[in-house]
């Protein structure tokens, strides 16, 4: 395993409670990192030198940040390894100097050090460099994780599109209603019961056919009673977005 | 309970079971749904006449569509009883006609008649005629409901703006992400453990604390490379939304 970031200490651990694989090593370059996720690995052993990293392993996970990527690929020896890298916006292109057999395989979620996830759940998108390797890539993913589906870079790119949709954007969305609702003393909590149904229901019946609320209705009474009680950008915000959601009707 | 609607469905049966109080009769100007509440609720009868609304009961709650509260509130006799609505949208004063002890009780939900919901977690916001009223709905509502808020007209319209950004407005941003997956053949809920995760986080450390994603990092080079993948209305949505984000770092 080359990173000891957050992806990599989800990963890592899972790849050796799954039984798909023994984790031998940890590299990264701040060392405490490498023996934090090394001492939840039995076996594993930890090392901050480039130059320590083992020629011996079958498979080698690139964990690490974008831009790190090719220093790190330039500085090590090509082998006959499976070489894998785990990012969302990294082209596989950046492996070919390691090894004929390289391929990315990148998890669909946001993951934080401490906080546990249900890894198995997780979606696994995978490219391999021809066809044996990708199936090769599958045969190991499907061997930790229920969702593995296939995405060169270009859907990977798009996919990262989405996901700035879905959550990235919602959650400023939900920055803005927390300080509305924090203007008259309420707190962001109020809104969990309706905010877990709203989820629940899209996931459920798709978010285009659960779609509610003023514009969804074409009730452009409440929608200038609202925008009365806004100002700057929100009220610009509100306007757009009910504008977006009224053009669906037609 | 007048109604027999989502909310009403939700309510009467709670109600109930919570020993809070005895539902006596469902009305609806459709017998059909008056009937299939109060078959719920052990010892309601049903009803779609206004004249034969009970005049006994101790407390009235008005569960209908916002348009036809007035005339339903026309066709009444006032007595002494509390009257209650559960409109969030709908002043307080409508009810003035019916009883000098009215208010409001509004459950800030989304229901659907065949979803189950854990109802004691809903938060309701309540307000009163006077202060007398109003402690003698915060007595009522404390018994079913664990988080009861106080919230006059004006709060209510904003606590609604709210629910707009956070629901109605994330739900469109989840149809422009479905679209999105779906050109490229993959379903939306391959996103499912992300949006989870990212409202498990914003509800544990508040949606502010928790932006991530290229806007947030300020990472202009992500930024541009995907509105260049994009086309239209939701290249004019993801540049305005990451100005917003990108906004907030200055």
């Amino acid at each position: 395993m080359i990173g000891a970031g957050n992806v990599a200490t989800h990963l890592a651990p899972v790849f050796c409670s799954s039984g798909a694989g023994e984790v031998v090593q940890v590299y990264s370059h701040t060392l405490e990192n490498a023996e934090a996720l090394a001492r939840q690995i039995p076996g594993a052993t930890a090392t901050d030198s480039v130059a320590d990293i083992r020629r011996d392993a079958d498979i080698y996970v690139i964990s690490i940040k974008d831009d790190a990527i090719a220093t790190l690929v330039a500085s090590l020896e090509p082998n006959n390894a499976l070489w894998l890298h785990t990012s969302g916006s990294v082209g596989m292109e950046a492996l070919v100097p390691l090894s004929a057999r390289h391929g990315v395989f990148y998890p669909l979620q946001t993951f934080s050090k401490d906080v546990e996830l249900d890894m198995e759940r997780v979606p696994i998108f995978i490219e391999g460099a021809d066809d044996r390797v990708e199936e090769e890539i599958r045969e190991f993913a499907t061997r930790i994780f229920s969702s593995v589906y296939h995405a060169d870079s270009e859907t990977r790119k798009k996919m990262h599109i989405s996901a700035v949709f879905a959550c990235n954007f919602t959650n400023y969305l939900w920055t803005v209603a927390e300080r509305l609702l924090a203007a008259d003393g309420l707190p962001f909590s109020v809104l969990q019961p309706l905010l877990e149904e709203t989820l629940r229901k899209a996931l459920a019946n798709s978010p285009a056919s659960s779609q509610t609320g003023p514009a969804a209705r074409g009730d452009r009474k409440i929608i200038d009673a609202h925008l009365a009680l806004l100002d700057g950008r929100y009220k610009e915000l509100y306007a757009m977005l009910s504008d977006e959601i009224m053009r669906e009707r037609r």
